[in-house]
This record gives C-alpha cells, structure tokens and sequence, in this order.
C-alpha cells in the first residue's frame, strides 16, 4: 500500500503489446527474456532455500540435470529448530554472497509453509507447525539473501501442505486457520523483510488455483499487507495464464514456449484482458530486472571454506538433544562404536528441486575420529536400500558394540522416502534398523541414537535407550557438528518447531490427509500441531519447543508491561545453573481464558535464545507483538484484539511452562450493527438495545399466555432452559410467531435506535 | 419419482390466488388452513416422536402450554438401544392410535439426525451415531405410525446436530459425509417407509438455509429419493418465504399471521414466483389433507394400560447392560438400598418440544418394592437441584448402602441439563452424585450403578463398580422396566448405538463443536462416532454396539452370498451359551481394505436379533444392500459401489467381532473421462491412453536429456522418487514445459481416442 503505485505507474514505454506479453513469461527454465533492442536484459532465478541449485549447461531442460557446487546450509527443517533468526540472517546473508557470484538474480526461497501433517514430503523444506517460527525465521533468511543485492522468492504461497496431487488438489481451509495459522507466517515475511518476489503455490485453496486467485494474490498480499514485488509461479503452476495476470500474477515460469503470451495478446486484442492489468505486471517484471541490476558485481571464487564452517555452526545450531540420561557428552577418549550406514553415508538434504550440489561433505565417522582421543570403530548395520544381509551386518554391528564403552547408532530415513513431489504415508523408521537397535542396545545398553530425518519419525524405542540426537538433515557439514555435540565441543540447544507424536494416528490431519478426488479438507481448523496435542491432552513422544542442553537453565518470575501501541514486552531471569556455557531459547505462549472465540490452550506469541557462562545469569527480553494477539474474526472479516486478562506464559517447551503471568490487554472497539436476524442474547447484550428488550420480556410472559395460563407464564418468566433457548432465536423470527405481543414494525424501531447510538 | 406426478398435477381448481397462498402457511400454531367454501378443512399436527403432544386449550400461543396426556414412550436414545425395528414399528403403532383418538393428522417424528457430538442437548430425540441404524429404526417407526393412517414427519432435514445457534448456524459438511453420514438415514427412511411429510431443519447447509435450499428439498429429497409427500417447516424455520417455496418447500408453520401469504401473492404478481410452484405446494397441501380425512374415525377413550405395558416393555428393550460381573440379577429376597433421587422422582424424557404429559409414571422404587421379596430401603443421596444438605444426604446413604447386600445407586442428568434450544458444554454427572457414589462403594462394594441420562455421560467410576445399567431415558414406564431387569424378569438385550468415551477430548468434533461466527466445520468428515475411535485406535469406555447380557452367546462361522441384484447375505449361526433365555443384537461390519477412497475401519451395514432358549441355536439372517457398499463419489457426483474383496465381519459389538469372511463384490462401471487436466498417473491407469503413454515415457528420457546428460537420463528413466512426482502432474500443464517432446495436440489426440475407445 506504500510504493506498490510507484512501481505500477512506471509505464512500460516503448514495448510492443507483443514485447510486453512476453515479459511476463519465462525465457526457458530458469531465466527472463531479454529485450535487447529496448535494453531489458534476462535475469536467472535458482532453485535452493538452503543453497543455490544452478543448473550446470544448457538450461532449457526439465531442470533436472547437475548443478554447480555450491554450500549445502541445513534445510528449514534444521535450521528452524535454531529458533535464532541472526543465524538464519548470517545463512541468507552467504546464500545471496552465492548467488551474487553465480550471477543469480533470485533464489527461491525460503518456503514458510506450515507442517500441517508429518507426512508431507517437502516438510524438510519448511521451518514448522507454528506460523510465528516459520515467519521470524523466513523474514530472517529473507533480511540476509537481500542484504547482498540478491532477492528472495518467499514460497509456496500459500496453503501448499502436501505434495500428494499438488497441482490440482484444493485446500479447502476455513477463514480463521487459513488466516491465523497458514497465512500469517507470510504476511509476517512480507511486512518484516519485503521480498523481492513471492511465490504462488500449485494448489488451489478454497477451489481456486493460488496462480489465479486475486483474493490472495491482490486483495491479501498487495492490498492487505502492502506487498509491492513480483508474484511468480511456481514451476509450471499457471492453469489459465490471462485469469493469471489479472489475479495479480505477474510472471509465469517456466517458459511455455510463447502459447501462453499469444494468449494474453489476443485477451488484450478482443477486450476480455485490460491492457493496464498487463502493463502493471511488466512494470513489476522491470523493476525486478533493474533491482538484479543494480548490485554490484561480485568476483569469485566462493570462499569454500568459510562458507562450509558457517554451514558446520549452523548445523550444530540445529541439533535437538531429544533425551540424555548422561551418557552425552562422550569424553574424547572413550572407545566409541560407530554404527549405522548414515555415518558414513550421511543423509544431509531433501530430493526434488532443492537438491544441492555441494562443496565438501563431512561424515559423521571421520569427523567423530577427528576428535576422538580414543578407539572409534564403524560398521554399516544396515544398507540404506535395503539389501544385503541384515542379520550379518547386525551381528557385526552387535559384536562392536559390545566392545565399545558406548555404541552410538545412526538412523534414519532413506532419501527414497521424503522428498518433494509425494508425500509420506508413515512415519516410520525402515523395520531393519529399529531391529538393529534393540539388537545394539540388547548388547550394550549405553547406547546414543543419531537421527537423520527430514520429517519427524516415531521413537518407539525412546524409553530404552539413553540418549536421542535429533539430526533432522544437516547439510554438507552435518557429520562434524554431530561430532561436535557428540565430544560436548558445542553444546545443544535446538528445540523442537515440531511435535514428535506419538503414533501417526495421534497427529491433527489424520483422516483429513492426503484427501481424495481434488480436495483436502483442512478438518482441524486452528488445532495444528501442538495447539492440538494440548486441545485434547493427546501424550506425544516429544512436545514442540523441547531441547535439552548439556547444561541446566533455572527461570526467574516474569514480568509484562504493555508498551505504548499495545506490544506486550515479556522479560524474564535466566540463569545457567550447570557446570558448562550454554543457550536457552526462551518462548512466551499466551492464552486468554473465558474468550469469546475458539483458541488453543497456548499460542506461541515470542521466543529469544540467551547464551550464558556457568552460574551466569541474564535476563532475555521478548515481544509480543498486539497483532499478534489478534485473532481473525469471521463476522467482522478483520484481526480483531480481543480486550481481557491475557495469560503469559512463560517456558522452556510448550509442555514446560516456567513462569506464568497474566496482562490485562484492551480490546478493539468491533461492534458489529444488530438487524433482524440478530438472536435475542445479542440485543440483550447490546448497551442499547438490551435494556429495552430486557423490559419488554418481562411483561411479555403474561401477555403471551393471555393470563389463562400460569405454568406456561411462569416457564417463559423463570425457566432457565427457555431463556437459553429463547436467547438464540432470532429476533425476526421470533416476531412471526403467533401471539408474540410484539410487532416487527416495532423491532425494526429498535435495532435503528440501537445502531444509532450504540 | 413415481406418484410425485399425480399429486403434481391435481391442480387446485377454483381457488383464489389469496386462498392458496394461505393454505401454504399454517392457521395458528397446529393446524393448517381450512377454507370452507372449498371444502378443504384444517388438520392438527402435533410434536413427539415418543409421544403425543397434543397442546391444551387455546393453541394460538408459544406452544409451551400444557398437553392433553399421553402415553409417553421411550425417546429415540431409549428405543434405538433395543436395535429392533419391529418394536420401534410396535411403539409407532400405539403413536398412531393415540393420534386417531386425538384427532391429530401428523405427528412431528420421528427424528433420525446424527449424533455428532454428545453435547448435543437434543441427542435423547435421536437414535444412533450411525445412519443405518438411525434409517432402519426411524423407517420402522414411521411405518407404524402411518400403519394406522396417521402421518409421520421426518425430522431434522437436514445436518441439523446441534441446538447452539441452531436457527443460524451453518453446518459446513463435505459431499461424503454428508451423503454416506448425514443424509443417509433419512435417505432410508423415505425409501422404505414413504413418510407423509418431511420438516426441514432450522439451520443452514452449506451456507444455505435447509428451508431455502433446492439441492436439499428438490434435487435430493424428491428427484433422487422420490419422495412424492409434503416438506414443512419446523416451527419458525422460514427465513424467506418464497425462496422457500422455490426450494421446494411447501407448509410453512405455524402462522406467519399472513404476513408471508402477502409476500406469496406479491411476488407471483410481479412475476417473480412461477404460479406453478405455488400451485405444486398447495397440491401437496390438499393431498395431506386428504389422507388425514381418509383415516377411519377411533374412538376413544384410550386403553391406557395396553400402552402403559407397551411402554414397558419398549422400556425394558432400551436399557443396556454396560458392565456386570454376576451382581445382577439380583435374587428377590436381596436386601436392597435404592439410592439416588432418580429412583422416586425419575427422569424419564427430554426437555423441549417433545415434553409427554404421561398417562401414568412408574417410579423405579416402587417397582423394585412391587417385585422385591426382601428388604428394600430408599434415600435420596443428593437433591435433583443440587441444594439441601449434600454430607447429610450422603451420609445416610453411606449407612444404608453399609446394612444392604446390594446397593442400587441411580444417578443421571438432571433435566436443566439436556435439552432442545441448547447444548451441554461438558459429559460429566454432577459432582455431589460422584461424591455420593465413591462414598456409596466404600460401604458397600456392591453397588450397581443405574443411569438416567439422554446423552453420553462419562463413566470414571467404571472400574469401581460391579455393575452398570445404561438407562437412557425411558419413557413412563422405566421405573418398572428398570426393576424387571435388576431382578432379571427382563434379561437385557439393549446394544449402544453411541459409543461412550472416556473423555470430551477424545470425541470426534472436539474443536469443531458448536462453531462459532455462524458455522460450524464437521472437521472429522466422515469418522463420525466409532469411525472416529476405530480409525484412530483410541480407547473408548464403551464402544458403540456393546452391551451384555444375563446369558451368553456364542456366535459360530458366518458365511455370505451375493444375491440376484447385488445384496450379501449374511448368515451366522448363534447359540445361547447360558442359563437364562436372551436376545442377543447380531451386528455385521464390511470394510474393504486396499479401496481407492477413505473408509473407516468398519462401518455396519446390518443387524439383527435371535431370541434364544438356553442351548438353543439359531441361525441369524442378516442382508448388507448393494447401496449400502456405496459410497459418494465426488469426482463422478453420485453413488458408487467399488469393486473388490471386502470384509465382512459379525460382530456382538464395534470392538468384539466374532466372524470374518470375505466377499468379492463387483464394482459399478463407472469411469469419467480424460481432460488436460488428468494425472500422467490416471493416464497410464487408463486401458487405452496407459500403453501409449507408456511407450512414448520410454523413449522420451533420452530425447529430452538430449542424449548429454547420462544422470539425468538414468534418474528419468529409473528413478522411483521422480516417476511419483510425475505421477500427479497434469498432462496439460506438462506438455507447456521448456523441452517436452509432445505437444499439446498429440495429448489432445490421445486423449479424445481414448475416451472414445475406454
């Protein structure tokens, strides 16, 4: 709404209708078209959240072939359990210093969808189930893409939860959720960082196709929350390219071989398609153009290594300690039993478009023996695909283990089964390696599990082992900070941005995912992810927010003040009362008990980390932002605040809650105009009409009942039930009924009194 | 679809365009319009799908006045327990009688809506969480009822599952479960049993009100259905009134005062109303009141014990033995303590329109004195209103309880608490009732717990107690029927058609129930009830179907057939095991594992009961239809039946199946055509388009890979991962890819030949 009419008047001079159709469309693959004669040149955009994905030769391919190397940085699934956005900046910052070498205009990313079911094949692409995680980290990588010249390409917009018919199933989502949890991640990307581009996604939400729906494309992103970018398909999303352009879409990739521009031609020839809706997208096509241009350039080569010791902190970072009944850290001189195939063979990204071709790539095993001061030994356990002889490789696996003093096991999902393009139908670890744990852990009980895992898995085996070491997928450095957490070189400190339930038949969308025939219905509404598992006390194996830490964190009381413009500021003591340094992220949930409208138990409003020596204490300082309290209301069609006494709480996981305080937080003045279809509770609670109503029904009984009548009387006057019933009818409905002493003459006065001075 | 043309086309000769606009509209709060000078004369409905509600007096008020006395039957949460048609046909029967005698036409029931949720406060009108047996139950009742030449009027159509804001709200159903769940009972009724009427619901479907909806009331009620009788509102709900009689709605009651006979003739004036629709509702009017007239005069006066007795044994089929561990049945000469308010002041209906004023009313301690040959004391144990002296109340129950070989304790709901017009907000029995309950257990392990509820309560004391009688609401004559089966001169046969849950978090509309901002989302589609629990293997207190019995059955090898026309048989032989005559409710289950669409676990499709000596074999018929396998395919709008080996399994309960068999059913031929917009995966699944498809896939790896790029060929050709994610692309949108060797018209081509050719 600022300079979106700055970039939408800069009339594309001096092009051809023709010239001008063919800009919104891609040249090939990856790139725009140029327009020599008028100076435009092409721009190219890349695959990669996590690393640039440039293809290597010709690029007017499928957009699968190699690619050059580049710096695998772990996946949103990783990097989100940082919960440190400076950290997501730094990584953005070496993504756009990448592409700025390879001479990318755009990389697309980062994908804030929320993990709506566990099942979903691209959920390694995606930071969380919380909307708040998801749009502090994107706006963070975003901030650090485009701090380097380079622009973002924030995806998939929006409502893009599976990969199963990706491209034609409908979400089928209600106004609250669809706003309060799968929109607002994004709307918090786009008002915080201002992408450069936004992606729209595949799938249709509400029966209509994300590339043509002006609802969201336009009325949403643009008018709502001030978007003045691009808007670019996703790879092959446009269904109906002219319905497109006027949705707001202004850029279709990839090339369709010049079908779909001769099809905006002719909409513009034969009036159906307003030449200003096409001249609108050209000007945001060009001033994309100029804004790739305008950085400066950038000479190589990639600083490989400095790049690949980013890549190992913010994997370290990533790590989430599950469990550790002490047997982590491993002094550097224990005799260690390396077991597991992912060792030596990590499992460090996700397949489909974000596949990296990566500079280096550490193994867990060598980097384990790097630091190790002791005897490691390695054996496979398993094979990744499954063949072999499983019993021998765990009888090998066995007799290691019982040498070591302790066995450290790596599991995990092989890379056939997550992956874009289809979705999970289980979330289970393959049969032969948990049969190979309770086989190590049967021979030597000190036994770490290592995971691997771009979705969450389910941990039947969470009781017996002693340890747990979620490694989520970790990019090229991955096998040295597992290391690093393995020796207690760094301490742990992700937590969750997921819940690890139970059993799959636990989670909210079971029943309601994939869908059938075109369509998922979006059945839980608002109780995604832990919002759920608290709704209905559901016990899970590993709650959102939870971390452990070499070291122990005491929280002080909290405290809250409301801040000039409504922000909530939360503050709370932390200290480290444990013998080693280490991070704790902090995360404020709130509540408002008694609302008017459906809330989960706790909502995660706000989170900080506070690095801490030993004994050290300090006090970490977060804020809830007022539109963050809002929630959205359907009657009204806007974020309304809700007034009330909201509580704070304060917690080291969702279902470990230190410290809980309440605010008393004024509410929006909403006031929505009473009519006849208005139910008598809400003319009785209305500060005009109410009164009235009030006095008119207490002479009414009598009436009604015609004196005759005096158990009817006394029901209508006294009878609990019947006012309860009565207080939903609605008051021109009531009016029709036979004897009721009051006309709709009268009632229509009312209700124009009452909006008048109400 | 076979008489709807006869009534249609007797037109209302010689009436004036004012008169038939009136007679689609009610004369005051019972009756329709009489219009002398043509002959046509008023006719009275009244409420009560248990019972005649007949008001006293003056009937030009709120219809809350007192009632003329009734035999007050079992409502429907009662009756359905029994899972026996015949008897529902029994009791609709007496209803109808009572009816003649009363000079009534149309008695308002029965009502077959789900049981969504137990917080339902009108779930004691309704029968099952099912739909068959909601359809085979509510198809018997109406078949009594009209078997003496009264008429029926089945109610809520439609979707109609709660009481909060019930005259607004929106119940936002998917097509599946609106068709396999919400609609299907009603569907069997009026193919079975051809009620005389139909009333729509008050609240709307999708939006749009059930009063205004033509989908609703024309397209499925009359075109697909072929209901040929008359649609009436319930009581108040007309919104529009002529877009209700577009719709296909043809009675509004009650009076409108003329107000909305003036819009009628208005908007036929003015063009806006085909006089033709007017003319189809006023035929549907006549028609009623014909057949009301055709009914032979009864007279009077009503033979009130024969009812009464009916009553009791109705009664005394409703009640559900949910636990037992031999206490019962209780020897005559038991010295008992009665315990409970219940057991003198019983709570034996619902509140709300269906309120009986009863002929007569047995109390349960009366009745276990009348029966007892031993000691019988009473004590209240708490107050039905919650006031009085709780410990004191307890205390002498406590001492009674201790100085009695069995302690039968009554609790329930008390009336405030369930009811038409409002909802509960939670499943627990009062506190002070639980109190008095472990107090009660303490003194005396013996104690059997008798309840009287209308919807689910939740059971914590289960495994304290040796015993528990799930007493619903039984009508006037519970109390005896209570004692007949306490002293096992009824050997109880009843079966939950509700399953109890341990918790509210648990049930399957948690969080989607009752809405809010005018909608509500049934979120869990089509897992309404146990296939909510089934599907997602959670533990349920007492799952639906279950009950016991004061005998044993032993159930042998079921077996199956398919018959001419495409329904299975079903056979199992079934032998009384025990010592005492019993009735056992035979219930069968198909699934059909590996189906292309969501099903629950099991879902029942039949039912039967075996009345057996001891030692007695029977063997039990049961026929699952054809239509019954169907479910609604949304892709092809209409029902299908799936080909293949479904499971059939004969169960005493949801979760106690005793016989297996399998049964290959062939499928309906139903294929819809390929368009651009099919899968790769449809295309390769098609007899004529997969070969080509196939072929052309082979050799398009190399030419797309331009022979350069041996990885990328390889993965093209071989890789699984990326033949999943083609599998979903639609062709249309793959062929506009940079690079694809086949153009849009070779697609078009092949897909016009083969859905020319498939």
């Amino acid at each position: 709404m600022t300079d979106n009419a700055t970039a939408v008047n800069e009339t594309p001079a001096g092009l051809t209708l023709e010239e001008k159709a063919s800009l919104t469309s891609g040249a090939d693959f990856w790139t725009t078209k140029a327009i020599e004669r008028a100076g435009v040149p092409s721009i190219m955009m890349t695959d990669g959240p996590h690393g640039l994905r440039k293809q290597r030769g010709g690029n007017d391919h499928l957009g699968i072939a190699d690619s050059v190397p580049a710096t695998c940085f772990p996946p949103a699934a990783g990097l989100g359990s940082s919960f440190d956005p400076e950290l997501a900046r730094r990584v953005g910052e070496a993504l756009g210093v990448e592409s700025a070498i390879g001479d990318v205009a755009v990389l697309l990313g980062p994908g804030v969808n929320i993990k709506r079911s566990p099942l979903c094949g691209r959920n390694f692409e995606y930071f969380s189930e919380d909307p708040i995680v998801s749009g502090v980290m994107g706006a963070a990588l975003v901030r650090g893409i485009q701090s380097t010249g380079a622009g973002a390409s924030l995806k998939h917009f929006a409502a893009n939860n599976q990969e199963t018919d990706r491209m034609r199933v409908s979400s089928d989502v209600d106004p609250r959720p669809l706003r309060e949890i799968y929109l607002r991640g994004f709307q918090r990307v786009v008002e915080d960082a201002r992408p450069w581009t936004v992606m729209c996604a595949y799938n249709r939400i509400n029966g209509v196709y994300a590339s043509e729906n002006p609802w969201l494309l336009t009325r949403v992103l643009r008018e709502e929350w001030g978007f003045t970018g691009l808007v670019v398909s996703d790879w092959g999303a446009v269904a109906d390219r002219v319905a497109s352009l006027k949705a707001g879409l202004d850029l279709e990739m990839p090339s369709s071989g010049g079908r779909t521009d001769a099809q905006v031609v002719a909409a513009v020839r034969d009036g159906s398609l307003d030449e200003d809706t096409l001249d609108t997208a050209v000007a945001r096509v060009l001033d994309l153009v100029r804004k790739a241009q305008a950085r400066p350039a950038v000479a190589g080569p990639l600083d490989v290594e400095a790049h690949h010791a980013l890549a190992r902190e913010a994997a370290g970072r990533s790590i989430v300690l599950l469990k550790n009944d002490g047997v982590l850290p491993l002094a550097r001189d224990t005799r260690v039993a390396v077991i597991g195939a992912f060792a030596a063979r990590p499992r460090y990204q996700g397949a489909g478009s974000s596949l990296i071709n990566p500079t280096r790539l550490d193994t867990a095993i060598d980097e384990i023996r790097a630091l190790s001061a002791g005897e490691v030994t390695y054996t496979a356990g398993f094979t990744l695909d499954g063949t072999g002889d499983a019993a021998a490789l765990r009888d090998e696996a066995v007799a290691a283990a019982s040498s070591a003093e302790v066995a450290v096991v790596f599991l995990g999902l092989p890379a056939a089964e997550e992956s874009e393009g289809y979705d999970r139908d289980h979330i289970d670890l393959p049969a032969a390696q948990l049969r190979l744990l309770d086989a190590v852990v049967a021979a030597n009980p000190r036994t770490v599990v290592v995971l691997s895992n771009g979705g969450v898995v389910a941990l039947p085996f969470r009781d017996r082992v002693p340890a747990i070491v979620e490694g989520w997928l970790l990019g090229q450095a991955g096998g040295g900070a597992t290391a690093d957490v393995l020796f207690g070189v760094v301490n742990p400190s992700g937590k969750l941005t997921e819940t690890i339930p139970l059993r799959l038949a636990d989670t909210p969308s079971y029943g309601n995912f994939p869908g059938e025939s075109g369509h998922v219905r979006y059945g839980e509404g608002l109780l995604v992810g832990y919002r759920w598992y608290d709704a209905r006390s559901i016990e899970v194996a590993y709650p959102f927010g939870h971390g452990l830490s070499y070291t122990t964190f005491r929280y002080g009381d909290a405290s809250v003040s409301v801040r000039a413009g409504g922000d909530v500021a939360v503050t709370v003591p932390v200290t480290n009362t444990g013998q080693v340094t280490g991070r704790e992220v902090v995360q404020v949930y709130t509540s408002l008990p008694g609302s008017a409208v459906q809330r989960a138990p706790r909502e995660l409003k706000a989170f900080a980390s506070v690095a801490l020596e030993p004994g050290e204490t300090a006090v970490a300082e977060l804020v809830v932002r007022r539109a963050d309290l809002a929630y959205w209301d359907v009657s009204a069609d806007r974020w309304v605040v809700e007034g009330g006494e909201y509580v704070v709480e304060v917690a080291a996981s969702s279902r470990d809650v230190r410290s809980a305080v309440t605010v008393a937080v004024t509410g929006d003045d909403v006031r929505l105009p009473l009519t006849m279809d208005s139910s008598i509770g809400e003319l009785l609670a209305h500060p005009v009409a109410g009164p009235i109503v009030r006095q008119a029904m207490s002479g009414m009984a009598d009436d009604m009942m015609g004196g005759t009548d005096a158990a009817g009387a006394s029901m209508m006057a006294h009878d609990e039930g019947l006012r309860r019933m009565l207080d939903s009818f609605p008051i021109g409905r009531l009016t029709a009924f036979p004897g009721v002493p009051v006309s709709r003459e009268q009632i229509e006065g009312l209700i124009a009194m009452a909006n008048a001075q109400g």
